[in-house]
């Protein structure tokens, strides 16, 4: 990204204080965020989750954690002060089990003036600390791992990792 | 930690359903978790945070994702579908810049009966994602890494990484 | 409704697990719903609500309600996991006292992608348990009775009971 | 319930205007409350339940609605207007298919100064609600029927239907 | 008060940044504290609210207002930063017309580590902006005015203006 | 404002209960809302306010301030009963200290259809509670005077004061 001295930071007002961001003048469009988590799991929570039918017997660690993750996008603006309130047209959470990692995608979709980055990246982060919270009586020795963004589509700028 | 197996998960009940863990018959005590969570700032984004008076230059973006984070510890029963509701007694949130990373921790106090690991993670988690959302219009390259408990003291069983 | 069986769970996923409905393809339409509740109130609750001017003697309790029905309205994608955030054009909340029962009428109107149905579910639900945290003092034996759904109208398929 | 006319409406203050009740003096006590509510589910949306293994096919409805119903239950002084904040030591929700309806039970108990009774009937109510929106592509024909109180322990007085 | 220049900000850590005040020492005390908010209402609005029945002719807007003013004093640790969120014992609000003024007064008690003055300034603050919202179709030159603290009794140093 | 007598309470139904004004079929156009809020500060506050260098040494006070006032404008439907819920294009809160006083401005724009007076308010509001907050370990016989709408516009009348 070149010459970043050149921008500014987006959400300080003139003079210096924070602000949220005029987008009056910005045209609603069609945006996509993608978001992913990476929660390491020790051998004693994976344990738990052996065997083909996942869904099954532990399905309730993730889908709770699912549908805390769904909730958390939609709550975004009133976690991070300076957010816009956007109507998210769909919000997709999916957890997997990679290795010794649950590995955790959520996908936003909005039709509206500003993206839905945040919103992405704190769904992931609260279905991440929701499989913490009901994993947390095997072990502490969980850890929430790169949590990023995978892609945004629809702004002034697309961005893919 | 010996024999996970023999240990239940503790948020789901009998049937197998999720349900909030019965602390009728626990004991009040002083309890204090630490949670540590570190994002990822590239250079685009560290360049800003140069000189001596951070706080006067960038100090609105570590000072915004103190308060987000300190909210966000206070609201976190509302975002962990099963964690109880405590009166906090204190939160704390310190970011400092250390090489690469932005370092937040988060320490929060609380005279009950759960501990509030899951209030630090989350104080932790969210003061991350509002630095991540007050420096997005430099890069999206940023990442958080590493939200881990650091410690945690006064419930049945200590815990120090 | 005939061949339910071709129906798919909207609110799962493919691999089974809970989504938000993507509406983004969806058109913004004007859609109205109407739920009633029903609760069951008696002879000493009933008592209190006697005399012709209801409004002036026992007003509190319905106009309490009222209110509170309308806020939970606005709430409703916080209360149902699954629920898109909509813009309400407008929530209209009536309680009248029918033989034993109140009965409450919740209308809710937005402008939007998906039905209102739920809002207005939620909406008269909740004046009912307010109805009930009102007048609980003299009584337990209340009962919510029926809430339904009236009717809707302005998505693929209009409904009236 | 004997001689109601002497009993005031405990949420209206001495000029008839709604107060939350003050309850400074009363003893903290530990209280149980249970409440029920019940959805008639019409034979399309039966259809989907059956099987042995509902948790795999149809679990999704049911663990979504539990989730919903216990953060419902901690949400309680948010939609109840003159409702005490409380801490709540459990919060338990069980839903299962009898006949024609699926059968909700809340289970809310708290060491407090009130009674739990408006935190386990909105954590029923929002369930239900929460299985209405779950199954609603299927039919409207829904109905929730008998929302009610089915037990109280721990305060002034029992209560038990 | 003397000697200001010896007190700290109480909610600034020791690197000049906010937290919330360590309250974990602090006696459980029984607390009250009462504000006042005053709204300046032009003689459109109070037309409306002539004749001795205010509350059937008019009760609606200063019983909607009181509503308002004590759910927001429960929001309180939602809305003020560093706030403690703590256990309202009781919450109070009343509203009377006082010549050209509606005067509201706000009266919670808790029984605390912490004080409740924000909480009743903040339910008088919130009462007044809810009588503004109701008769803002007749004029926008009310004027809230006097939003102040009237005592506190049960902290460290009781206050009376 | 001529013949005030002939405005109907807008968010009084035809029965005289409260509703949310349906506002289907008004337009959707850009609109602004300037509130101020003035809070006044004694001496043993403002003296820690002196010196040039505000944003350093008690920027924190304000920068919190102008936090909590931008998240409360965003609160707004959940504080305001009657309230619509809006998008909101920008919030911009500025304090300044002058003479005696804090001077804080909340702007709020949306492109929506109704207007913003009311998330104006609320932030200028909430921002001065959030003063009062930070600095009331000093004393309390602050006081927060002359809250009022600046001016609007884009809706079917403009307002100036």
């Amino acid at each position: 990204m070149a010459n970043p001295s050149n921008k500014e930071f987006t959400h300080l007002n003139k003079s210096g204080q924070p602000a949220m961001v005029d987008v009056s003048n910005k045209d609603i469009t069609f945006r996509v965020a993608v978001a992913e988590s990476r929660i390491f799991l020790p051998a004693e929570v994976r344990e738990q989750f052996q065997g083909q039918d996942i869904q099954t017997r532990k399905g309730g660690v993730f889908q709770t954690a699912i549908i805390a993750g769904i909730m958390a996008a939609k709550k975004t603006p009133e976690l991070i002060p300076l957010c816009h309130t956007l109507l998210l047209d769909g919000v997709d959470v999916s957890i997997v089990l990679e290795n010794e990692e649950a590995v955790i995608r959520c996908t936003v979709k909005t039709t509206g003036k500003t993206g839905v980055e945040m919103e992405a990246l704190t769904g992931a982060s609260v279905a991440a600390l929701t499989v913490y919270d009901m994993c947390k009586a095997f072990t502490h020795d969980m850890v929430i791992r790169e949590t990023k963004l995978i892609s945004k589509t629809g702004g002034k700028q697309d961005y893919a990792r």
